[in-house]
């Protein structure tokens, strides 16, 4: 299935599910909507901090199209399951954004981090917490981002145990897509970034790490949310998590050489 | 001498000239400042056009100091020569703009092809207009940039003669530096993207292409110069040509890999 197909099932509400595994090879991206008087000071935080918020596509505001990622795509219908937060605070989850949508909404969409596990998995690095059926553990760690207006607060991190012979590819595989996160932020000893243990992880589940293992952790994705929701915007619209908006870019696109 | 030393120098008064061959090494970017109320636009402009318009640094409004690419520099006062444009036409020229600041002004810094020339050199790969001490031919494509609220325009471009037998290299090296530019925007044929004759450039000087290469076209950082001034803002402020900002990054510090 393409990713054009892929949308309209969704859209017609024949995929309430997860979208990890539809559409290989298409880019999924996450969702955030703000109104336009929050789009400047959010943009420029995530420009300031590109690691863990790679912008793919800003909409124009009002406009629920990705004309660049995605055109004929609709942001409003075509993920299938959406959060409304009001204040900071979750208001409601919804298959359908349409009764919400506002002539002042500006929707980003953000590269995900299934795009780069792709290219771990391809060059033969394995993936734990997909091997063991979980969601990446992710931890709150003591890395300052920069602020923009607004926006302040620590970067959330997600960790993947690599073999130690495999850390150098890792590195080299992930820097080549700076737009879905790119290379990793730190290697080894957790507690240098303020990660007490990595058996309790702030978000997702703990995985295995291996005696050969070195933990491995990346920027990630739920920062840009984490750090948004903490300045209680009035009203904000993501997807909900691992329900996607699938592009018709292609991961290998993502690659800068 | 390094970076800090240049500026200080140039904020004393002490260089007036160009600043193509000062503090070597150290990467040197194109100055846009804009009021706030137009940040937004330019933002997004450039976030959708990042090859005409990579950019380094955005400062928030009011403050001069570009914290993240030169701590402790002063955009009002550190370059050697400033351009003033009022609705579109220039206005002065000045070595100083503490005058003119006002509280509500962002600058954009944007990467500037210095970067890359150093690059293909430093592989071998002659830069003609230099072997040639001439400023670097560009000129008007018919290729369209993405328009962002009221930017929009055509893309102009640079052009560098390279040996048939370098193109891919030339292609290669400047791959890794997408915040100065990256990647060649057109091979060949200037008549593909509307160029009607490369003895013509719209700015800079023609230069001599030889029988054995090919003419290369990259992104050009006079295109959001062009695509703001075309949008007659109340007030604009860029540095003068060839006159630079000098920052605290060294080029191989943007390379991506």
């Amino acid at each position: 299935m393409d990713a054009k197909k892929a949308r309209e099932m969704i859209r017609k509400g024949n995929w309430e599910g997860p979208t990890c595994g539809i559409a290989p090879g298409f880019t999924q991206a996450n969702l955030v909507i703000l109104p336009k008087d929050l789009a400047y000071d959010f943009m420029l935080f995530a420009f300031r901090n590109p690691k863990p918020c790679p912008i793919l596509e800003v909409t124009d505001p009002g406009d629920p199209e990705p004309k660049n990622v995605a055109p004929g795509a609709d942001l409003r219908t075509d993920l299938p399951k959406y959060r409304i937060y009001k204040k900071g605070e979750l208001y409601a989850e919804v298959k359908d954004i349409r009764d919400f949508w506002r002539e002042d909404f500006v929707a980003f969409l953000l590269g995900c981090s299934f795009t780069f596990e792709w290219a771990l998995i391809e060059n033969g690095i394995p993936v734990r917490h997909i091997e063991e059926g979980k969601n990446v553990p992710m931890y709150i760690t003591n890395i300052q981002t920069k602020p923009a207006g607004i926006f302040k607060g620590k970067m959330v991190v997600s960790m993947r145990p690599i073999p130690k012979d495999k850390v150098v590819r890792a590195i080299q595989v992930t820097s080549r897509f700076p737009s879905v996160h790119g290379a990793p932020v730190h290697i080894g000893d957790p507690e240098a970034i303020g990660i007490r243990s990595l058996d309790k992880p702030d978000f997702g589940d703990p995985v295995e790490v291996k005696k050969d293992e070195i933990p491995v952790f990346w920027a990630c994705g739920v920062t840009p949310q984490a750090v948004a929701l903490e300045s209680k915007p009035e009203i904000m619209i993501t997807h909900s998590p691992g329900h996607m908006f699938i592009t018709d870019l292609r991961d290998e696109e993502l690659g800068v050489i």
